[in-house]
């Protein structure tokens, strides 16, 4: 089945949320270690929206639970925000790593190009116009109404296009979220990004031959999809 | 409040879709009055919807209603389509009003600016991708499952966006979508398209003081919003 359209995962993929966060940290919370509240801040990821994934809780969006863990993990470093709101927003104004955009304009040309990231879509939406990524359109958490590596989220992105999950790629520097993809019929791509956790801190990687397509960055991924 | 975010509807406001239809049914049904087939084919949209939003049916893209009334609309006419597939894509590639991509392409300077539509995501980006236009995000039917002029379709959109209702303008040729648009709070923006029914049918038309915007065509909007 030829493919159609290529999904992003975005937080770590296509933009550095470590880098982004850290700076907003710095400027809003002088004093804290900006690097390690950040790291703290993305810690509550995972467990906030497992409660969505289990059931526990009713779909809400990513901002959404941006906030609480952000309040937690004011609250952990014994701190107060100025202004939490602007704070929160750290998450749309992330820097793309510097491959991103122009890699995102080539693979525009032939394929259909979005997010299927769990931010949702006023957030996506925002951070793309910051970091100048073009999309068709966004998908991921907020059209399928499911976190990934909830299957729907990838299945309910792919129904959106009105496609197959054969005639879409995920590509991520995450081995879970294209672990997940895969068993949804989507084909896979992998690139990855070794500075994503900080210096000391291993990222993900892949050998050539655990997915359909693993390339050394995105500018690399466009090539090898011919583009 | 300011507003934020444009949101526009799309068939018969930014493309022309009697045009692109005719086109599809003059290139694939010979013989037959591709125009009057056109103005039936769209006949039938409104009353499909209303099965939905009456909630006699469950959600479906608007793909799938096309092409259940692209069969009623054959039958009627008493002919068969050698590809009735590939003769519903005629919906994702209608061309757009001349002033529809440079205008948005100026609105998106200052606004986020999406889509409103009863088109599915799909239907949207391939739309947009053959018309040269230009959206932040795509929103409407498939991102708040409901049909316009269902509220759920705006406030859906607009909460996808994170914003208040009077943070979003609604931009239509329709007077219609626009008195719903302002009953859920959005902010309105008409400009006619007298063209849109074809030479002998009148165009809904809005006098000054109508909507929160008057304007001309979409670059007048632009003018007007001060971009």
């Amino acid at each position: 089945m030829t493919v159609q359209a290529v999904m992003f995962d975005v937080f770590g993929s296509v933009v550095d949320w470590r880098r982004g966060v850290a700076a907003a940290v710095a400027e809003a919370l002088p004093g804290v270690d900006a690097a390690a509240f950040a790291d703290a801040w993305r810690g509550r990821y995972q467990p906030a929206m497992a409660a969505v994934r289990e059931g526990r809780r009713g779909y809400v969006p990513l901002d959404v639970l941006h906030r609480e863990n952000l309040d937690a993990t004011l609250s952990e470093f014994g701190v107060t925000a100025p202004d939490p709101v602007a704070l929160n927003r750290a998450w749309e104004r992330l820097p793309p790593w510097p491959d991103a955009p122009a890699a995102l304009a080539r693979l525009r040309r032939r394929f259909i190009v979005a997010p299927c990231s769990n931010g949702s879509i006023g957030l996506m939406a925002r951070l793309a116009r910051f970091g100048g990524l073009e999309w068709d359109c966004i998908l991921g958490a907020d059209v399928a109404r499911a976190y990934k590596p909830d299957p729907q989220a990838y299945l309910g992105s792919v129904a959106a296009l009105g496609l197959a999950p054969g005639q879409v790629m995920m590509a991520a520097a995450h081995t879970d979220d294209l672990r997940a993809a895969r068993a949804s019929g989507l084909a896979t791509a992998f690139f990855p990004r070794p500075a994503e956790h900080g210096p000391g801190r291993a990222a993900d990687r892949a050998a050539a031959g655990d997915w359909d397509v693993v390339a050394a960055d995105m500018a690399d991924l466009a090539a090898r999809l011919g583009v």
